[in-house]
């Protein structure tokens, strides 16, 4: 299987080195308007060769698009306006909008839409890393209007990796990641910026820092590049949770307001309900 | 040296197994008002002898009080009206409370305030682990109220492990830490009860859950027995933090609502910045 990737960062480039090894890609593709990218792409062997995006789709059996969701919404159009047999797919983190945006193309049937559940605060093709997701879980949306081929060809590159895959309509998926996912980079966010605006001692935040810390702000080293165009394509759903979430704070400082320490307590024992979810 | 533990949870129990295995401690005491710990305690081989609080003390040269900080507040002074040649030292994630308790007690010198900064989000003698504290940092505050050899034995056992040391005075520590680890926990806490509020499906938040959400969930898992005591000694501090975490929260939300990215992105390059700081 010849494979090309447009978009050689994290995802992308994690993509290049699994399929490579597990040996459900021949050849690798990269495709990145961005010279460095495809210049570290080499160095680091994600990619056997680079073409432009035309070459590429004339060259392979599978293209994945693995750029920003903003880059997806110019790219897939085009890609799609050239695929013969070729299969795309997208590794986006918002379904909604892509879709709606190649709802009626004439080879819509060709592209299947996805996202891996995987990734980590870094970016670039300097952060691709092995078997990252390794066990995880993909989301593949709205299959029905995918030809059954083209399904079923990208069912069997992500369980080669292996990832168990979950079957979600584009707006459920769109929802349940504004929970899963985009709701932690923004508490992340808020967090970095809370202890940057308050502590202006920052070797103490360094020295004294530890796990639990570490842990709840991680998330905020990632890039707006990335996440700017995903608060935007999902900004409905991610108000929604946003103020369930400032909400919930707010019953928290409520209580410590009021000195109700009881009541602090079993709000806490109910927090540690997601021990029962998240193992 | 013998060492008594008061209360072995995940930080006495943690450090039951550091300092036997490094040599430091000769015998460790194990003293909970929990039957279930000391048995779990001996059946992990965290401690050699149980004793009643008042033998432990007369037989041990180092006093560690590692219970909720709640607890200390009743046990700290028992412990010094009792003491003789034998050096105290707490574990308490707070540290104004205490040393106020303690300030005229006539064996004060005897005693060392210190708190590790390392744990986990699991609690009780089975959490314990070894290395927890390898590395890490450890802060001793007002060290001028205690004495010279005191200071001195419980730097020995730090470094033992081996922790850094740094010198606080006990305002400074709660501020430090309300920002540091207190905010991080009602971050996760509120989190946690946001998905679990908006989020019905359970499998789906399983299946979907990837590390970033995880991650900043993680310390959701935190018992309430640990935390409300902290949180109610350290109220003044967390409620300032809180506020100021709801606002940053609310500068999201509103440029979300005005749909202004470009601030959104500027908004996220700044909290980028916690990168210099936390690697």
């Amino acid at each position: 299987m010849i494979i090309s990737i447009i978009g050689i960062g994290l995802i992308g480039g994690s993509l290049a080195i699994t399929l490579k090894e597990n040996g459900f890609a021949k050849k690798i593709i990269g495709v990145d308007i961005n010279p460095d990218n495809i210049d570290k792409a080499y160095r680091r062997h994600l990619i056997d060769e680079d073409m432009e995006l035309e070459n590429a789709i004339d060259n392979s059996d599978i293209i994945i698009l693995s750029t920003s969701v903003d880059v997806m919404l110019k790219l897939l159009p085009r890609i799609l306006d050239r695929v013969d047999k070729q299969i795309v797919m997208d590794v986006g983190s918002t379904k909604i909008s892509i879709l709606e945006k190649v709802k009626n193309h004439p080879n819509r049937k060709n592209y299947v839409a996805s996202h891996p559940m995987a990734g980590t605060e870094y970016s670039g093709p300097e952060a691709a890393i092995p078997n990252l997701f390794d066990n995880k879980c993909t989301v593949i949306c709205d299959k029905e209007n995918s030809s059954a081929e083209a399904v079923s060809k990208i069912e069997s590159l992500y369980q080669s990796i292996p990832m168990s895959i979950v079957y979600l309509d584009s707006e459920s998926h769109d929802i349940h990641t504004a929970y899963v996912s985009h709701i932690s980079h923004i508490s992340s966010f808020a967090l970095a910026l809370t202890v940057l605006a308050k502590e202006k001692d920052e070797n103490r935040i360094f020295e004294l820092a530890s796990g639990g810390f570490g842990s709840t702000v991680r998330l905020a080293k990632s890039s707006p590049d990335m996440w700017v165009p995903i608060f935007r394509q999902n900004r409905d759903n991610v108000l929604d949770v946003l103020d369930e979430h400032i909400n919930q704070l707010a019953r928290f400082r409520s209580l410590l307001i009021k000195k109700d320490y009881d009541s602090f307590y079993r709000l806490i024992q109910e927090s540690n309900e997601i021990k029962r979810i998240l193992k």
